[in-house]
């Protein structure tokens, strides 16, 4: 009885551990070392999305540390039982006046905001139209929904607006204002003019929006228009400009109201611990506090596709902060980034299943902390590790 | 176009709302003040999950200051990309060693740690069975995962056996080890014994188990006899008994393997920010070096009950450090937990949809810190502001 104990269960693991291998997709964790072990020539980082260079501020890392002593390492349970702070208050309230919405919810994580916003929104006998190119997060939000999910083209309005035409209970319209992998935007004026046509409402991931896009960075929904509107929700992560963890729901206070009530993401799960907390609210008070911050961020992405583009590499023109470069293949991408890395380099590899056309690519990230020099010769390095037949 | 803008999109919430009115199951949120502006009579704790004490632990809160300093607020990417540290890799190896099982991988929260174990086993063409009485974020993986799922009683091993007889595909028993709300612990011995007799795994999420069950708290698989077995998955948070954020998988290295190829909330998710892994880190060294804190929480839990039954509560008789007090009615409830507060002992206070069975009741943690007189002390307020028609 005990003699072949879960092996049937995982026999597939190997199955699948041996496709892998054959399709050069194999994933590898790769810790880095500790700042001081990593020497004087530590690599240049254009991988992260750190984008303000906010996540090693001292005035950032100062509040986590500081907000460790005041209010523990952890918040001891959900938000609705003993998790929810002063702190938590005070970074919701900040939240929702930088990005100009009405109200605010701070979670554990981006990806918890993004289920928690879906879940809560998307009852069954509603419709969800989301673009196909959407990050993990708003499609596990879809999935977990109980709403009709309808999938459209990339930025297609028109298929949008055709989808949401003539929904009979409540609809919403669901994007990533900048697309992860790519680093286009979002048309969401044109999408928040469908949805009103539909008296749909949009929800906007604005997880690589925040910090680089509009006045003082305030997000895409700022930048079009948006923000506060009676229509419209976003999401945020504090993990990307931010440089910290966890994320937040903004919008009409009535629909933060419903996620407080009834979005088990947030209910269910252990308030954002303090330290993530106090170092966000930091970070948004820096950002807040250098109006140039957003666009020296937006310049440094312009420069990073001026250069590579400049070089005869296929670079995507950034929207935000982001830039990919397509490589030949699987394998030449992972070459091309571990030759990258050996030159000093960190960039981001992205590979099936992590892409939307099956096209493998390498993922630039600007910051707005770089000098055009470390960008130009950061460039250099990238181009001279290129494979020859791209 | 624009006039009722919105308004059909979120015309239910009002709906909804009302609803919950007349239901008197309003949820908010209460902030608690920064432990200066408490006062000298801050509160009894008996809310929170911080069963050891560690959120608040001196070297616990160093250590996450430390790890903001040393590593940054943020991990600034995903675990693939640049979001793994060797602070994540020590974590990992520590976990995996104190419970027992072969390979560890920290994620986000607890939360995420269920989506990715429950969707990355559950292919198309597997089988879960899952417990009544499971926590959300299991529920919630059993949704995401795309394989069949039967849902069966509370408890029942000979309907778990059943489920599983006969299975075709991969097959998946999931369980918490302690039960959320009431504090009852699962038959993991005799699930154990029903997967292996169908060649199917165990999943157990261990959240209330860890630091409290097994011989110096190495959780429930340990205190079972089923770490590291090659057909055990386990599940934890780093935001209870280790008193900060994140969650772990612990299972065989290719289950672990499986996991970073294709969990799509570690793949898609920032890595859990160090200073949070750095609490957790710290947490487990005191955990490790204090061989009777596990067994101080459960003689808490243990005069607890003993207390509140002597009063005439009906209380649940607890197998880990949660013990669960029947209220007559929600709104009941409600009122009896402000009033414990009142009387400065926070409680907590669950009502439907938060309940497996309707029934709203108090829900009181004991913590390794508090003395005999604090406990006894506590449950004299707690009967005090008892309903009378309990
Ligand atoms: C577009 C988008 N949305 C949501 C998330 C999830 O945010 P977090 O990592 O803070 O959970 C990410 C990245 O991780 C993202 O790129
Ligand atoms: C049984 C159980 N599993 C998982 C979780 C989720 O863990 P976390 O809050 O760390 O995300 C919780 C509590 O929040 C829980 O009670």
């Amino acid at each position: 009885m005990h003699d072949d104990a879960g092996v049937r269960a995982f026999d597939r693991l190997e199955a699948a551990a041996r496709r892998r291998r054959a399709a050069g997709l194999v994933r590898t964790l790769r810790p880095r070392p500790a700042p001081s072990a990593a020497g004087p020539e530590a690599p240049l980082d254009l991988a992260g999305n750190d984008y303000l260079g906010m996540a090693r501020h001292p005035e950032v890392t100062a509040a986590a540390a500081a907000a460790a002593h005041t209010w523990g390492a952890g918040a001891t349970g959900s938000r609705l039982v003993t998790g929810s702070t002063a702190l938590h208050a005070d970074l919701e309230a900040a939240l929702a006046d930088f990005c100009g919405f009405e109200s605010a919810l701070v979670l554990a994580s981006g990806y918890a905001a993004n289920l928690a916003a879906l879940t809560a929104l998307g009852a069954p006998g509603a419709l969800i139209v989301s673009d196909a190119g959407n990050h993990a997060s708003l499609i596990d939000g879809c999935r977990l929904a109980r709403a009709e999910v309808e999938v459209v083209p990339h930025r297609d309005v028109a298929a949008f607006a055709k989808a949401l035409d003539g929904s009979a209970g409540p609809a919403f319209a669901v994007t990533d204002s900048v697309f992860s992998v790519d680093g286009d935007a979002a048309p969401l004026g044109a999408l928040a003019r469908a949805c009103r046509a539909a008296g749909a409402a949009l929800v906007v991931d604005d997880a690589h929006g925040l910090g680089v896009l509009g006045a003082q960075g305030r997000g895409a929904p700022a930048a079009a228009g948006l923000a506060g509107a009676e229509d419209v929700v976003a999401t945020v992560t504090l993990s990307k400009s931010l440089g910290s963890q966890g994320g937040a729901v903004l919008g009409p206070a009535r629909v933060i109201d419903h996620l407080v009530n009834e979005a088990r993401p947030f209910i269910f799960d252990t308030g954002l611990a303090p330290p993530a907390a106090g170092a966000a609210l930091a970070a948004l008070r820096l950002l807040r506090g250098d109006p140039n911050l957003a666009g020296r961020v937006r310049a440094n992405a312009a420069l990073l596709h001026r250069c590579l583009t400049a070089a005869g590499l296929d670079a995507t023109r950034p929207d935000a902060a982001v830039v990919s470069v397509r490589a030949p293949s699987a394998e030449a991408a992972v070459r091309w980034a571990a030759d990258c890395r050996a030159a000093g380099v960190l960039v981001g590899c992205f590979r099936p299943p992590s892409v939307p056309d099956g096209v493998s690519r390498l993922r630039l990230t600007a910051r707005a902390d770089l000098t055009a020099e470390q960008v130009e010769d950061a460039v250099r390095r990238v181009v001279r590790a290129a494979p020859a037949g791209r």
